[in-house]
C-alpha cells in the first residue's frame, strides 16, 4: 500500500475547524470537495447543527487518502463519516471509495457521496462502490444547513457508527 | 448462482402490504425480520409516514435472497431499500449482506441494519460488509415510529437511491 508522509506539501491543506478541541461526544468529519464555494458551505452548514463537530477537509482523493493512512499508521482515531465529491483532481470519488473499500483498516468507513449530479450513471456507481449514501448538492447555496441537518438526524442521532479504532 | 422458485412453501410469508398500487413515486422496502412483534412494529411505523411505501416482508435471508433474485430474473424492481436485522435463521443478516455485496445484480441495493443491539462487534461488522447503515432497535416499541420518521427523512427525501433497473 502506497504511503506519503503527512507533512508533504500537498497535503497542507488539512486543517482542523474551530471544534477541535471537546468532549468525546464530537463527530469527526472528513470533508472531500474540490470547489472552495462548496468547501466553504459546507463547513458553514455543520456549524449550525446541535451535534459537535470536528471537520477535517481534503481538496483531492490523495490528499485524503494520505490523511487517513497516516492517522491509522499513528493510530489516532479516523473519521467518523465522510463526505465524499465526485469531481476531484488526481484521485477521484469514484477511485476514492475502491481504495477505501479495498483497505482492511478504512473499509467500515462511512462514506457519504455529495455530488454535483444526481445523474443516475454517477448514483449507480457510488453504491456499486459500497457508498454508504448519494446525496446530490442543493441547488440553492443556502439550502446546505438543510443537508446537514439531515445529515446530523440520521447519522449523528440515530445512527450506531462503527466503533473508533475499529 | 442458487435460484429457487419463488412459488416453492418456504417463501409463502413474503406479501404485499395494502401500498401495493400506487404512483412510481412510491418507495419500495424490504424488511427482513424474524421476530413477529418487531415485523408488526415495523410495518405499523412506515405506514405512519407521509411517503408511500410498499412494504414485502421476509423471515430470513434465505427467503429475501429468493425473492430478490427472482425480481431479477423476471426484470421486475428490484427494493429501494432492505430493513434487515441480524438474528435470523438459516441466512442470518451478515450472510445476506455478504450474498447481496458478491451478486453484480443486487451489490448497489442499500441495506440499513435494525438490530437488536448496539454491540461494537455487530456494528463493526455489518460497516465491514458494506451495510449502508447500522441502526438499533428502539427499546421502547412506540419508538419504532420515530426510527421509520429518520429513515423517510434521509433516505427517501434526501437521498439519490439507485435508479430502478439497475
Amino acid at each position: 500500500m502506497e504511503s506519503k508522509q503527512f507533512s508533504t506539501p500537498d497535503v497542507s491543506a488539512l486543517g482542523r475547524s474551530q471544534h477541535e478541541t471537546g468532549s468525546e461526544d464530537r463527530v469527526r468529519l472528513l470533508l472531500i470537495e474540490n470547489d472552495p464555494d462548496d468547501a466553504r458551505r459546507a463547513r458553514e452548514a455543520f456549524e449550525t447543527v446541535t451535534t459537535e463537530t470536528e471537520i477535517e477537509a481534503a481538496t483531492d482523493g490523495t490528499e485524503a487518502l494520505e490523511f487517513l493512512r497516516e492517522r491509522v499508521e499513528e493510530s489516532e482515531p479516523i473519521p467518523d463519516l465522510v463526505l465524499l465529491a465526485l469531481d476531484l483532481p488526481e484521485v477521484d470519488g469514484f477511485e476514492f471509495l475502491e481504495t477505501v473499500r479495498d483497505d482492511e483498516d478504512l473499509v467500515q468507513l462511512p462514506v457519504l457521496v455529495l455530488a454535483d449530479s444526481s445523474a443516475s450513471s454517477d448514483v449507480n456507481d457510488s453504491y456499486e462502490r459500497a457508498a454508504n449514501a448519494y446525496l446530490a448538492k442543493p441547488s440553492d447555496p443556502e439550502e446546505f444547513e438543510t443537508v446537514a441537518g439531515a445529515i446530523e438526524r440520521f447519522w449523528f442521532q440515530r445512527v450506531s457508527l462503527p466503533p473508533h479504532g475499529f
